[in-house]
């Protein structure tokens, strides 16, 4: 195995563990956590993508997911955000841009463009290191907020490699609401043209197509709904271009991992 | 309701909450979480109580209790470990004295003794408010580590408040292990009677009994469970005394969250 395993504790008789490897796409050491079930075979495995702040902990201590594929021949695995240790400019001045918000893209602009490429760490290097650890060529993907945006992104441009995608609370449409804005222009400049490709929508409007139905589940709660999220243009998108898709809205649900919690046994099974 | 809500996401169509209010008792602001079933009754309430560090969030946000019990009548409230907002002397110098390590006892060192009394807060101000706000006199207590300590302190000292108790990976006989001893020095002073009130083992030796059985989980691969834990004392202290006692030994299972994850079930079952 390329990677490390630096913590590991057992869990529903299976394996949660923490793990580093030195990554050649992000010139950085990079973190992911996952759980094996306890058969130890693994016939799928699912790519979780945290959202703005998050690291590789959050979801695999929060989520409640290992109950749910303890049984199962499927593994998660979860990366962290962004590269970390780094120091470029405004990386670590807020929330929202640089450390802990990689947006699962390769940006383009001076420094960024080096380290800040999440979308071929993720294609290129975490998963056919994965692939070739586990013995599986068989992924789906999901994630939530920032990382529901990378699964659609990413599984929009790879519906040969994720059997399934699914997304919790995702950036539908990046280009056009402000977390977008400001992390695209931050990350590729002031070309709209090169946001696209990053864009759920635009994906699917341009002809971008899964196979698969996609399962989304959008708190109705969610302060970030309005102002951020979008979810009814993705809708509006999939209905245009005929993309199957399932949005679940969810009454009384905020954005928090309560909510991911509530509805992750369904997703699971989605992906599975 | 005498606490305030200051923050509630629905979870399993439930609600997770977490409250503040001023306590008479440690003459602070306490703070403490619950999960309210959908079901909106409550016919039992379960205390956790948690361990070193730990605030009222680690259980709530791990332990995937909330799934266990959408469908029941029974909520669960966990306090936070201590008081908080205090300048005690080497109050914060330490993860196992101060603040996050209150031990659940009534100190009578100065200074600690103002304020440092979680004994006297859980059983004669939070359960009476949670009895109130909820309208029911049905309490269980459960823990882990120090909060295991907790529990099979306040359980077999109070038989008639609690229908059960149980415990992860306690601290069962702390007059005699290092944290117990630091932390008993420091609010209780060097008189070793005034510790026995708060030994598990020392309490069931001298006659101190629960109707029901209780029960204990143990993880074998649990780095403290040689040199702070020592299970097997409370075992054969409950054997002398005929108090009823299972305890689950664990291969393989260490000090985590990831641990108590995997059998709360079984604990919410036993205490429900």
């Amino acid at each position: 195995m390329n990677f490390n395993i630096t913590k590991s504790h057992k869990t529903f008789d299976g394996e949660t563990a923490f793990c580093s490897h030195s990554s050649q796409v992000t010139k950085t050491d990079m973190k992911f956590s996952y759980f094996m079930p306890k058969s130890n075979k693994v016939e799928r495995i699912i790519l979780w993508l945290s959202g703005l702040t998050c690291t590789e902990e959050n979801f695999i201590t929060k989520a409640g997911a290992q109950k749910h594929l303890a049984n199962s021949n499927t593994m998660i695995v979860c990366p962290d955000t962004s590269p970390r240790g780094l120091s470029l400019p405004n990386e670590h001045d807020s929330y929202d841009f640089g450390s802990g918000a990689g947006f699962y893209l390769n940006a383009t602009t001076p420094g960024y463009c080096d380290h800040y490429r999440m979308y071929d760490y993720v294609i290129d290097e975490l998963i056919p290191m994965l692939s070739s650890a586990f013995s599986t060529t068989s992924f789906s993907i999901t994630g939530h907020s920032m990382g529901g945006h990378g699964a659609l992104v990413l599984g929009l441009r790879n519906p040969n490699l994720f059997t399934s995608i699914s997304a919790f609370s995702p950036i539908v449409n990046p280009s056009k609401v402000p977390w977008g804005q400001k992390a695209f222009t931050g990350y590729l400049g002031p070309d709209e043209n090169l946001w696209n490709q990053y864009d759920a929508c635009h994906l699917v409007e341009s002809g971008h197509k899964h196979p698969n139905k996609i399962l989304i589940e959008q708190g109705l709660s969610d302060e970030f709904f309005e102002p951020q999220l979008k979810t009814k243009r993705f809708e509006e998108a999939c209905i245009q271009s005929k993309q199957e898709l399932k949005v679940n809205y969810r009454d009384g649900y905020d954005h928090s991992y309560y909510f991911i919690a509530s509805f992750i046994e369904d997703h699971l099974n989605h992906l599975n």
